[in-house]
């Protein structure tokens, strides 16, 4: 991770081993749809066959839902100079409803293209910026009010099943698809999802598919919660700078481990051309801020902000491929004394910023006035809203107060603008929130904004354990993601305390992932269990190298295990350094079942119930043989 | 931590500085009961006064409820070979209800003491055994039954208040207690904690004090849903050996962290004479599964144990001192048969070592037939039972199943006959439960068992994250701590893998107090809520090394604070590495806040109303000015 910019421009730059080999023991497939160029990629995990000793069986791959591209696909050819091949260009370009320019329309676009300072750091440019005809609507939202199924939502449906479809027809699959059904708080979980289920929730606002039309190279995911629910990891180089290859290595790095949308927060130098090389290299959508950018066109002064350069770096960034935009509209100007008695006031960056300049003005926000005109430019290029919760509560003291419920209502009234202009939506939520307090968040904004999607960060359970954030949040992540969030956005172990490293980026998305993967468990959402149930049975019979593999980070599950029993041949040992061989349970419940095949019975009752004393002698004399330490 | 059995000997073991170390800003403060000998140790974290900027006021020191005993004291002595002072000597014998004996009264403790191979690795005698007077209960349950509030009781209550009433009377505290109300499930949660209360509790069966009359080192503790969540650490030596030292320091570094209570789940070689000096040192109550050694003395064959043996075991560990004894009684011959189609059958060590006897003798557990022989021996000392989950689910496939429930309703059956021997009694749960399935568990823990205290290792929510299992089962700890559990056994980053070092032990007990003081919180618990406060607060006006060291574990967040900024002076810094002087959201807020304050305004709404154009002219223009980067 420390290329410079000598070596882009040298086109020496290579991201490193760690960062694209294929995770262990597992595979890329994709499966085809209904054209030969709609193909999803999934990631198959491999097993083992079970030993003798349980029964000598064949222990079927397993699928799961893939968020790292063609990184982890030794047959793709990776060269963050050229970008990734534009899967979704037909896609955009059959509809013909939009048109190629000579040039990006917005003046801080053009002002960085054709400064020649800039050429070492620019991305060699591969495609001139799309904007939808005049007069158009772009959006997936727009396709779906007008009944049409686009390549983006078959590609979605393929992608939530994974490959649910077709394991439910093979016998292999049949006991790991044993599964609890769950509570899914008025959701309405298909049993398979299908396109024209995409379709109906992308029509009614309930999902989201962010992908702007900037950003072919994008494998299409939805955000709603009659799906999986989703994650967010955020990079960004701040206030430390950090060169571009470590940028884009930071987002694959994050979609390797399972992010399902990256937001890059940048705000140092260069934020124009970093976008670009992460866009054209991102498989996942990206999310930006676009304030934070316009701030630092205007020297940091919030009060000298403007609509005119707010609306310029939209347009910037909206050619640029961003997929979707965090806009604080609702933090209106008679709000904001309602954070005046807070104990930690406004935590937002956004909400702040926006809080300064209203205050500055004494005007009401720009963002708020200038909504619709934002609708025009999100639908001109099909970017999704992600509306800012800028007074979201900064501490547990702050929870549910009337600041974030006021506003949460304006939210849910410039969701009604926004899907006036067939802009899809999303919400952002909190924050800090007592467990008590979190069902609460979900059940008003599901009122408040007529289930447009909510995007909670974490929130935080607790404020007391600065350095263990991810765990103070990934509870109430898990908790929020449960009572019907879509996407859950990571927060990092270095949260309110520096910047995340590589290794904090990782445990944070992890961590999430649990919360995740937790949350679609409760839900019941169909096959989610198909991983933890081959997880256990690999678990049981002692499959070590399956059991890494099948968890959300085998390498540090396979470091964990050596650290204790590093030779190979503890990974097929019938036992673990926990209990040593006398004392494992699991060894002992495979005994208690050996008996009873042994003895030809049907199941245990009837062993027991025929009241054998003499086959317990047998029993006792086995027991000790049964079992031969390794 | 790598003494020798020789440095025992020449008494030259000494903890490591990194264990008795005080907490940074922390001192150990005293608050005396009734009785000049009842006195309660706390830990006070100091805070330095607001700066100018944010109103320059005193923030009053934080006191926080503290389980490290003696070792964070830097007026006590210090020296493992002669144990910490028994606090509760004289409390015993005033009650002139017990009697010494001249030696140990089980075999294996005489076995042992005659033993001169044993000499270099015993630790001095320091006292000899007691037990309660013939036809004697010595138990607090007992006492509160009586109507007594003993010495015990008392200072259980002035611990859970942690000094809440003086607070309620300091104005410094006014803005700190601030407290949302939570939602404590049915539990009747005190204004403050009295001793009689605590005696009403007691004497209920729903709480218990476990605190073994051998035990006089012991710091009172109190395990019940209407106090605060406790959390319980294991250590043990298992596999690997581990030199007796390693193990008392193992047991003080988890109590510097938090660990309420301690298990001792040794299985490895001198056993009895590690439980010795741990037990010597421990300010906590310990907890042993006493068929783990039993099984040790024949030769790990489960199939040759006997009530001799494990009866004999019981009296070993009952005269050394152990507080409460995990007895798998509820594993009956005739549920082992409902674990035969589980995807992880029986997990559980004690629960699959009493399967298997079962099975080889074809006979009903000798712990379920014994059960009133085992209560005889528990009221003659004061132990408290931990009935064992020897059932629980080992995944998430076998949450909430028939073995599991029927277990529940004999471990109900159980709680009936110790109450009414005056034994105290809590009830292990499990283990791995989705979201979903996690409130029945406590639900009917609560009705099954008559409200005796439930004690559950997490549970975790998915079985996908091996490496990461300390989170997936910190999730349901804090979810099942909100629903009613009295004390959750913690689970490190290890667990399924491997043995925890020191660092899986301090990050397990952290993930678990963020657990437990997130229920708190969600309860309502009195002034549960003002540590949160105050560290938001402290964060608000960047008063850094405040925010450290209110949090659970200071070292480690000033250290991800200094792999950014390392240097002193961004301690004390306006603003931090995340967002940069500029961006930086909360000095904005306060920024508004001094707006309002400079004007001399009531409130911003004021402000506001006033409409005044020309002071948002000269805010705009102070803005810059108000932040002068350090």
């Amino acid at each position: 991770m420390s290329q410079t910019a000598e070596d882009l421009h040298t086109r020496t730059a290579r991201l490193s081993e760690d960062v694209t080999d294929p995770l262990p023991g597992s595979r890329k497939i994709y499966q085809t749809g209904s054209r030969t160029d709609l193909r999803v990629g999934m990631r198959e995990i491999e097993q083992t066959p079970s030993s003798v000793s349980f029964g000598e069986e064949i222990n079927p791959p397993i699928p799961v839902y893939d968020t790292s591209g063609p990184y982890t696909d030794p047959q793709a050819e990776i060269d963050i100079h050229a970008g990734l091949s534009p899967l979704r260009e037909n896609w955009i370009e059959e509809r013909k409803d939009t048109e190629i320019l000579d040039a990006p329309s917005s003046h801080y676009g053009q002002e960085r293209l054709t400064d020649a300072s800039l050429d070492s750091i620019r991305m060699p440019p591969s495609r001139l910026p799309r904007r939808a005809l005049s007069g158009r609507a772009v959006t997936q939202m727009h396709y779906a009010r007008q009944g049409v199924v686009t390549p983006e939502m078959e590609y979605v449906a393929i992608r939530e099943n994974c490959r649910l479809q077709a394991l439910r027809e093979d016998p292999a699959y049949e006991e790991l698809l044993r599964q609890h059904a769950g509570e899914a708080f008025g959701a309405t979980l298909p049993r398979e999802v299908t396109p024209e289920f995409v379709r109906a929730e992308v029509a009614s606002g309930r999902a989201i598919i962010p992908c702007n039309i900037n950003h072919p190279e994008l494998e299409p995911m939805i955000i709603g919660r009659n799906f999986r629910v989703k994650i967010n990891a955020n990079i960004g180089n701040s206030a430390v700078t950090s060169s571009i290859a470590e940028e884009v290595e930071k987002m694959v790095w994050a979609v390797r481990w399972g992010g399902d949308t990256v937001m890059d927060l940048s705000t140092g130098a260069n934020i124009h051309e970093t976008r670009e090389w992460i866009l054209r290299n991102s498989p996942v959508p990206i999310g930006t801020v676009p304030i934070y950018q316009a701030l630092e066109k205007v020297d940091g002064r919030a009060e000298e902000l403007t609509w005119e350069i707010y609306r310029d770096t939209l347009i910037e960034q909206a050619e640029q491929g961003v997929d979707y935009f965090t806009v604080h509209a609702g933090v209106r100007l008679h709000y904001i004394p309602m954070t005046a008695n807070r104990v930690t006031g406004i935590v937002s960056r956004g909400g702040s910023i926006m809080a300064k300049w209203c205050l500055a003005h004494h005007e009401e926000s720009f963002l708020y006035e200038h909504f619709a005109d934002i609708c025009e430019i999100m639908r001109t290029y099909d970017i999704a809203f992600s509306l800012g919760d800028g007074l979201r509560p900064g501490s547990i003291a702050d929870a549910n107060d009337e600041a974030q419920f006021a506003e949460l209502n304006t939210l849910g009234e410039l969701t009604k603008i926004a899907w006036e202009h067939d802009v899809q939506v999303m919400i952002e939520g909190p924050g800090h929130i007592p467990m008590h307090m979190i069902r609460e968040n979900v059940e008003r904004e599901i009122e408040v904004c007529q289930e447009a999607p909510f995007y909670t960060l974490g929130p935080l359970a607790t404020d007391i354990a600065p350095g263990y954030d991810h765990i103070t949040s990934g509870i109430g992540a898990a908790m929020i993601g449960w009572f019907g969030t879509a996407m859950l956005c990571y927060v990092t172990p270095k949260e309110h305390l520096g910047l995340p490293n590589k290794e904090d980026v990782r445990v944070g998305i992890i961590t999430y992932k649990i919360a995740a993967h937790a949350a679609d468990l409760a839900h019941g959402y169909p096959g989610s269990q198909l991983r933890d149930n081959a997880l256990s049975k690999a678990r049981f019979e002692f499959r070590w190298r399956d059991q890494f593999n099948l968890g959300l980070d085998p390498q540090k599950a396979e470091e964990f295990h050596d650290e204790t029993l590093p030779r190979e041949a503890a990974k097929t040992a019938h036992f673990c350094s926990m209990c040593g061989p006398h004392f494992c349970s699991m060894k002992i419940t495979q005994e208690v079942r050996q008996f009873a095949q042994t003895h030809q019975l049907q199941d245990m009752t009837e062993a027991l119930n025929e009241g054998m004393k003499e086959k317990a002698a047998e029993f006792r004399e086995q027991g000790a043989e049964l079992y031969t330490p390794q």
